[in-house]
């Protein structure tokens, strides 16, 4: 029986030097708005499908978030710019208020983009006044929620991009968001398995920075003997899949995958199409031909699963990814390498055996959404933060081409439904030792 | 502005002094302009249901059409700005090639408002060298061709008008299009019938200017005697009837009337609400009491039936219309006047007995949308423009307060399913003599 | 100016000799009786789409009828069998209180078969006391009431047919209800037009015998000359239509037929399908090659309307047609010649140009059903018997293989959705002279 | 009757004595139809909703389970009764072949009730000759298909009755399946927590009895110590949660059980509704007035997520429940008695000191329905009895008042998504120790 510790440094802030409240405040709420230079304004309005947000509505949201758990109950004498903001840019929070409905946000043309700057920068003018001229005890009581309000910043950026993707791309004209930049040449390591042993492991977050409370409480749970692959399935190796019949064997997938298959006529993965007897895909950088060596990309649950159970293999579980990611440093193709998609593994140079645990794409895990033991989600509003959606949902670990690698920890739990495709997923596989 | 009545000289052209061929068109378009002045760029974008369109779309397809039946087979070497233009803004002439989802227009946020004036601008520039270079002859032949583009972008400058009424109401801003010009103060005359003779008529256009195909041939059609009120139902008239059960009675209501008011919970015209005991509408100047006086406006057919028959009336007929409409001057609320909403009835300084006869509102007509004896619909993609949707809707007479008065006609036939409502559409009844 | 009056023999009751009123009703109630006889106990429950009704609701409802209109309000102290039977068997007649949902009827399981005939006969013997007690006065004023309750009772006797065909149709060992009886075989008479004149005629029910109200009030309409043809389009006639691409060519459709078209699949009539090559149907005989000769069934009036436009032809209106019929004989496969489909044409062996104007197949005509000028329905709940159904519906003429000989007039008017397909529906084409 | 619990007699065979194959075949045959005695033909027919089957299917379906698993492969010169029911009775087995439509399994009348017993005595038959006839060696090799085939139909009957229940429930009439037959009358025990400590368990089947494979492999599972209540939750404990704003409090919800809870419209469980201030409920006895000691049934897991986030306590996990349960004796109020509905809780009169733990109803665990670590399904279509479920459901233990205690282990899992609400569901409570 054996305990796997976290070793102390594993749990050091993610970016050094630490940057002091304000100034990070400044540059995730910047780097927001620097997502947005390539846009019109007229890419702001748009909403293709409910699970995504115009982009004008991620700006206002992000800042609604710091109005009304921060500036309202702790700036004294704090006006709203506008009263009905609170009810157009709450998002889900029941306890915060009436709100708008999610599958409408798109019907909306006002208030126009200039005005939502006007209320990022109102919102940032009361931030700067209350991190200034608060007491110390009221800053320690602001920093978390400072922290979890830039988290949430983090979190509608990646959003931000992921749903302008889908907005572009179901634009005949494919809008390019910023040209490709293509990633050094070299040929992928071979797929190989990696060794894991059995044993009662510590799962969770136990460190002093940031952490979401699905990530807690830290517990003990037993593994066995398990092997993960090296790196990300690749293009090429999806393909193969595809062209063994893999969307038409329904033997292969799982009743409600193959279901959701047939209902939405899935043939590859979200934004590929076959054009000349050629698979191409939409990409941030428009339309570019399929590259067999970057990782797949875009794939559900229900494909990530039936192309496991081809590969004669599984998904890893959540518990075996996070144990697995502890060793690994944290580096990878992160939303600041600026190439808003994933590129193919190149070998590693140190000691390291897994690739692209982080970045480059969510790692899809066997493992449903819930509860780890003794969880208790937070007071008040905040606590709807991630425990309501803890049904029907899957676990994705490890961060995204989109994701900020400031925002990143082994222990972080993205998670959506098995049909989601429009986020940067993917798959690593796992198998019994 | 007032145009001679029937009999003879009832078939003149409808606008005088006729302008140049070239003065009207660069007219007509400019006027397309004026009417976006107070929208902002975002305004332009939103898609609300499925039967309105963007602005930007209204503004690039009335473009689309004067160069695919006129630029591209008239203008030598006519080269397209952007040959997926074609696609994307083409409505339903599917001899005119593929095109983009009706009710996806709201997904494209490409391209801009400013290169789909750029687009405008360019067709501006070829129809003008087109209509100042061609041949006599040419001419001659595309003279019908720019009467019917014109015609087309004068219905469009309506919807463009009734859909941003629909986009600004869903927004809990409520932006005004333009501020509210009260119309002269005065009692409404009461309501009175005006009778006429039975007889073997003439229906239909037989003029020389333009008119739409569905308006003719002229044929024989026989009328029993019948009357019509003098003047539109007002709001306070209506409210009698809400008040009166109206809204809870099924027997007062047409089968699939009832139907659709059970399903989309209609309790009052469309863009009513009760606010703290008082109806309010949203009017294209935003929110504002219902005035008693004014018609009722934004009815279906269902409403304006079931209105109808608990007023011991019925609607009229299109033919018992049309007769009606020959002998009253061309006059009335239209969007000249820049009111955008109906005003209340004036008593008539003249001889004629009937009042609001053009503008203000369509006047639901009983009469399913038919073709007349002996109609054909012409020759290629044009004769999609009106022949293919006679099923399912009903005939709606005299134009609206968006409606140009150079566009209308005693003959002229609007068509919409009995659930329509977000036109201004509104009633008048007749009775058996 | 030329009015066309109906000869006096035309109106003559269509049976002689008359029957006494307990005769009649006894027959019309033990016809419905012997159209279920070749039924298993568990068809009686099947509802396989909202227009259809289980036989056990059609056996039940038509007793409800004179229950509700005849029995409970006209026999002293009468008692309904069940109290609950009245809100499960209402159809649609909201003055007679709350009723069972339309699209639950297959949901329903009781009461029983043998407990809905026992219903029948509880209703049969009351009414027999009623026609034997009642004095001549009450007599006079059940008669309009016995008399709609029998032709209402036909309708469905009609509706039973035309529904159990459609359950047995889903079901993929496709019962047979009566074997196929072989008509006469002869080759069909070429098709060929019959003229008909100008005039101003008048149209609608004038006679003494029963007639429901909205064939009436008789009013004049003009006609310009016509052509209708002399018998029905055949399946061979539609077969080119189809090998010509019918289904394929959207032009050739009405916008709304054509986006039916689509979404529901549409590539030949209901019933028919490819196998092995062969166009096959399903008829009340089970499966059968589909006979060139025989009329085309089950098409909508959007097929109907794309046949005749592809024809070079269009649809009769309602008073053409009704003009035609009142000069030709009242023949034809009805049901009571037991074959349960439309049969081939036979030349006419007398001096009446056209074939098949009554039985085979409602002809679809281009009429919307509309009031005829004048007309009221009845106060109280049998006002709802027609008038607010006038509605996105077209009107059919003459009668089919389903339809009793005793049921049928030339003023009749049934109507249907131009969707509609599933009752024994065909197409006569019509032209301007 | 008792079975021992948990170390190493645990997983004797779940009843004794072991009748002989042949035997128990034919009592679990014979114990299927007489759950049908109740029914009149026309109940077998009806399918309310998709989830449903009409009881004709459940009886047809079994069949072809043996037919198809057994008599095929096994019986030499087997002949099918009807080659078509291999088609319309596969429920979902896709490498057993094509398949009728399960949500149109209630649009069939044929084959009649009478056939489909016909078609069940056939394979009766046949399966007399085959464990009558078949060598030692082939026995044993049956044994466990025959064994799997009797517990499938065990889980049928429990589906058949709560199938018929929905299926009389929305008849207005209120069917009556049997009587009621009242519990003894006692005093419901006070609800209390009984403990259980933290510790490295196995958790999962491995005896060698029959068992599903989702039941293994076994596995070592770490628990914290927790608390489960002594009882389930009551009808006047769930009248509290209501009382005090359950239905109207979206913040004791999931996020998704709320919008489902608005989008249905639940106030309150399943089958009940509120009668002149009073509520009552439809059982297999009728409507019944809802007892306040008796479990709460036919709730959704939303709706015991709820209630224990109400009650200040969790829902157990399927582990915590396992392993409570190996100590409880196997007895309760299972189909045997007859029952037909849960009964109120009595005092234990062993050393037991969780009641109800079997029998009664479902209870619902907070664990997904997920593989065990290491399984693997069966090759070929047994394979998909249960794997390919594995998403977005969640696990229920212990059988009901519909389930026979010949089928139900402490191992067992049952799996249902979590807006199920139509079979014997209720509620345990747990809470971290």
């Amino acid at each position: 029986m054996q305990i796997e510790a976290l070793s102390s440094t594993l749990l050091a802030p993610p970016t050094a030097p630490i940057q002091t409240r304000a100034e990070r405040y400044r540059a995730v709420r910047q780097r927001t708005q620097w997502l947005c230079q390539p846009l019109e304004t007229e890419d702001y309005v748009i909403q293709t499908m409910t699970d995504i947000s115009p982009t004008r509505w991620h700006l206002a949201h992000v800042s609604w978030f710091f109005e009304t758990f921060i500036l309202k109950p702790h700036l004294p004498a704090y006006e709203p710019l506008d009263p009905q903001y609170g009810y157009l840019f709450n998002s889900y929070y029941v306890q915060a208020g009436e709100r708008h409905a999610r599958d409408q946000r798109g019907l909306l043309s006002r208030p126009t983009v200039a005005e939502v700057y006007a209320y990022r920068a109102y919102v940032d003018e009361h931030m700067k006044v209350l991190l200034a001229t608060a007491s110390a005890e009221t800053l320690q009581e602001l920093t978390p929620l400072v922290e979890i309000g830039l988290h949430h910043e983090q979190q509608h950026q990646e959003l931000l991009l992921t749903d302008i993707k889908h907005v572009f791309s179901v634009n005949p004209l494919y809008p390019v968001y910023r040209p490709h930049t293509p990633a050094r040449a070299a040929s992928v390591p071979a797929s190989a398995w990696v060794d894991f042993d059995e044993g009662l492991y510590e799962i969770g977050y136990d460190g002093e920075g940031f952490f979401y409370d699905n990530e807690g409480p830290r517990h003990r749970f037993f593994l066995n003997a398990y092997c993960l692959t090296n790196r990300l399935v690749t293009n090429a190796e999806y393909l193969a899949f595809m062209d063994d019949g893999g969307y038409e064997t329904p033997e292969r997938w799982l009743s409600m995958g193959w279901a959701t298959r047939v209902e939405q006529g899935w043939t590859a993965p979200s934004y590929w199409e076959k054009r000349e007897g050629q698979w191409v895909h939409f990409t941030l950088a428009g339309l570019r031909d399929v590259d067999p060596d970057e990782p797949v990309c875009h794939v559900s649950y229900f494909e990530a699963d039936a192309y496991a159970r081809w590969a004669g293999a599984r998904l890893p579980g959540e518990h075996e990814w996070e144990i697995a990611a502890h060793t690994t440093p944290m580096q990878g193709n992160f939303v600041e390498e600026e190439h808003f998609h994933p590129v193919a593994a190149t070998a590693s140079t140190g000691s390291h055996p897994l690739l692209q645990v982080y970045g480059d794409v969510w790692e899809w895990t066997r493992s449903p959404y819930a509860p780890y033991p003794g969880y208790e989600p937070a007071d008040g509003a905040l606590g709807e933060y991630n425990g309501k959606f803890m049904c029907n949902q899957f676990v994705l670990r490890g961060g995204s081409c989109a994701t900020s690698i400031t925002h990143i920890r082994p222990t972080y739990r993205n998670f959506f439904p098995p049909n989601a495709r429009w986020q940067f997923m993917g798959i690593r596989l796992a198998k019994d030792a």
